[in-house]
């Protein structure tokens, strides 16, 4: 991010998201979730799953795949889990309302599970585990995609990127915060290789025959994804699948839409899984003990020529208290995206942007 | 394991440990469960948690760091959670007393964690996830240990190796069980290596000033294991320490004793989480549509040269049905722990093992 300069505030973002959600159908309050979600995105640095993903989920809202007027819904629950229903709203709008009631359910019982069916695209499944964790609870968020990834053994995808995502309350400092996907590497960096027409690491992609390749140049007509570290990756995607797709009801892998490809006229049918722990009732002194847990990693010996070592999500924190003061320097193809998709409900990007030569640099 | 002689069957071998377990001081129910951990964990081929770490528990038992006659008893709980002091019985004792609660309160409410401290070594973490998915239930099953594994960025050892496991009923086919560590490979891989004198892929060791290294040779002096996929092994290590130390009221990293290597009279005070959901009550089509998932893998087109795509657990069944047909292959090095440690108890471990020419083939 060094020398990176802003071209918006971050509050000037989450206007441009929330109303261009309002345009799109939603209600004051969906259309305010969605933007927190997005905004918040950006400022962590996840470009990849920010306000760049606007132009697909307007797309669908405007052609009734993402049903505006949707509203998720309890199908099902016990004391400590419960099945929702998305009704195909937005993924943003169904997934705080699971994470809440798992929050809610958890502060009754200790644990709670909550499973969505008929949700979509969901972002960035740290958003939903840091809910948690603001509310003094231990979060986990996960969600199934369309296959994307390969299983060792195999020539083609499998299984999806399956997000997982946790948060811990960390006391004096702020959460905990890991939010991977079960593949090597995103699409996004063979993606960037292929333009710069670097080759890749062997490990990061097999070929048109399942064999490990360097050439960036052929995803993802003719080369796919591995899963992280092999068995490890893929078995985690399966729990992920297990739990926000076989448990909440959900499509899974191959019976998924495409949230980007497929017919925006139609449900895309995703899953999505959200846990709860509350320390309050079992450990009440978790967030202190984490905390400690982070002097101790701070304190430890560093590698030659490093200078920090880093606690999960440290550097999102960071950055979301830089975006909060100087703004957020959006990249260029973040910028593409989101003035095209603000275009469809008539919003001009320009009207929000930062004036040129008025920003601080960032770092 | 193609072409591996037998040299113990399986019940010889849950004798042996049972009997060494019941002169080393333990009640005939507790000696049980710690033999069929250990005999089981062997027949899945997994050597480095089976009967070769029955010398460091009855180390410990005959010195007293682990106590024959600890009970574990609930010291907490709610609804659907409980935290259990392991009173410094054998891990595998403690262990199954957790997952046994955790089971029985997720069939009320849905979900239960149930943590666990003042145990020590558990053996492998995968053995009590699978307990949960014969039960119908989904397990997962996590423990803290020693630092034995760096940070990105860090010059030696930050985290422990923090087991992971999962489980998932499957209907009409075995449980899907995942059970790995968070290091890019096993302590063992690299003494394998060492012991062959052969360099190891840069990846998987840093050196003594943090910087990857291929020389197998430095591990364990000069050289520290890498957290698996980096940050994504480093993140889960500190959720598996979050979950099974700062929830349970266990020790943590520095503060745990090493099982093998501190004094044996000594407590350990290791700690571990449980959690299990009970898919009974959420989704009771979940096994059936796990299978259909295996299904549907099993039929994924294959790399080149491959013939099988497996599924997480599969392997390990594999192994357990030859092993009870046909007996188990114990490598030399679990043989030559095993002679030390029964001899501990006075026993002699050639009164297990098969005459030598009586064994078939196990492939």
């Amino acid at each position: 991010m060094a020398n990176a300069i802003a071209n918006i505030t971050l509050s000037r973002l989450e206007s441009l998201c929330d109303e261009a959600f309002r345009r799109a159908g939603l209600s004051a309050a969906d259309a305010a979730t969605g933007a927190a979600v997005l905004s918040t995105t950006d400022a962590w640095g996840v470009f990849t799953h920010g306000s760049k993903a606007l132009r697909g989920y307007l797309r669908r809202l405007l052609a009734g795949g993402l049903r505006a007027d949707g509203r998720p819904a309890v199908a099902s629950s016990g004391p400590s889990f419960a099945l929702v229903d998305g009704d195909s709203s937005l993924g943003m709008v169904t997934s705080v309302f699971a994470m809440e009631l798992a929050i809610e359910k958890a502060r009754q019982t200790g644990t709670a599970y909550v499973g969505v069916h008929n949700s979509c695209h969901f972002g960035a499944a740290g958003y939903y585990a840091a809910m948690a964790a603001h509310s003094g609870l231990i979060g986990l968020a996960m969600a199934n995609d369309i296959p994307s990834v390969a299983a060792p053994g195999s020539r083609g995808a499998v299984t999806g990127s399956n997000p997982f995502a946790y948060a811990v309350p960390a006391g004096r400092y702020p959460p905990l915060l890991l939010d991977m996907s079960i593949a090597t590497v995103a699409g996004g960096k063979v993606y960037a290789a292929r333009e710069r027409g670097e080759a890749i690491p062997f490990g990061w992609l097999i070929d048109d025959r399942g064999l490990p390749t360097d050439e960036a140049g052929a995803y993802p007509e003719r080369a796919t994804l591995t899963p992280a570290a092999g068995h490890k990756g893929y078995g985690l995607a399966l729990l992920v699948e297990s739990l926000s797709g076989a448990l909440s009801g959900a499509a899974m892998t191959s019976a998924i839409r495409s949230w980007l490809g497929d017919d925006p006229g139609l449900p895309t049918l995703h899953g999505a899984a959200f846990l709860a722990i509350d320390p309050q009732a079992i450990a009440p002194d978790l967030p202190a003990r984490i905390a400690d847990l982070i002097d101790e990693i701070r304190a430890a010996p560093k590698a030659d020529g490093v200078d920090r070592i880093y606690v999960p999500g440290e550097m999102e924190w960071e950055r979301q208290a830089v975006a909060r003061e100087r703004g957020v320097a959006l990249p260029p193809d973040v910028i593409a995206s989101l003035r095209e998709g603000t275009a469809l409900v008539g919003l001009d990007l320009d009207d929000y942007l930062m004036a040129p030569g008025t920003a601080k640099e960032l770092a």
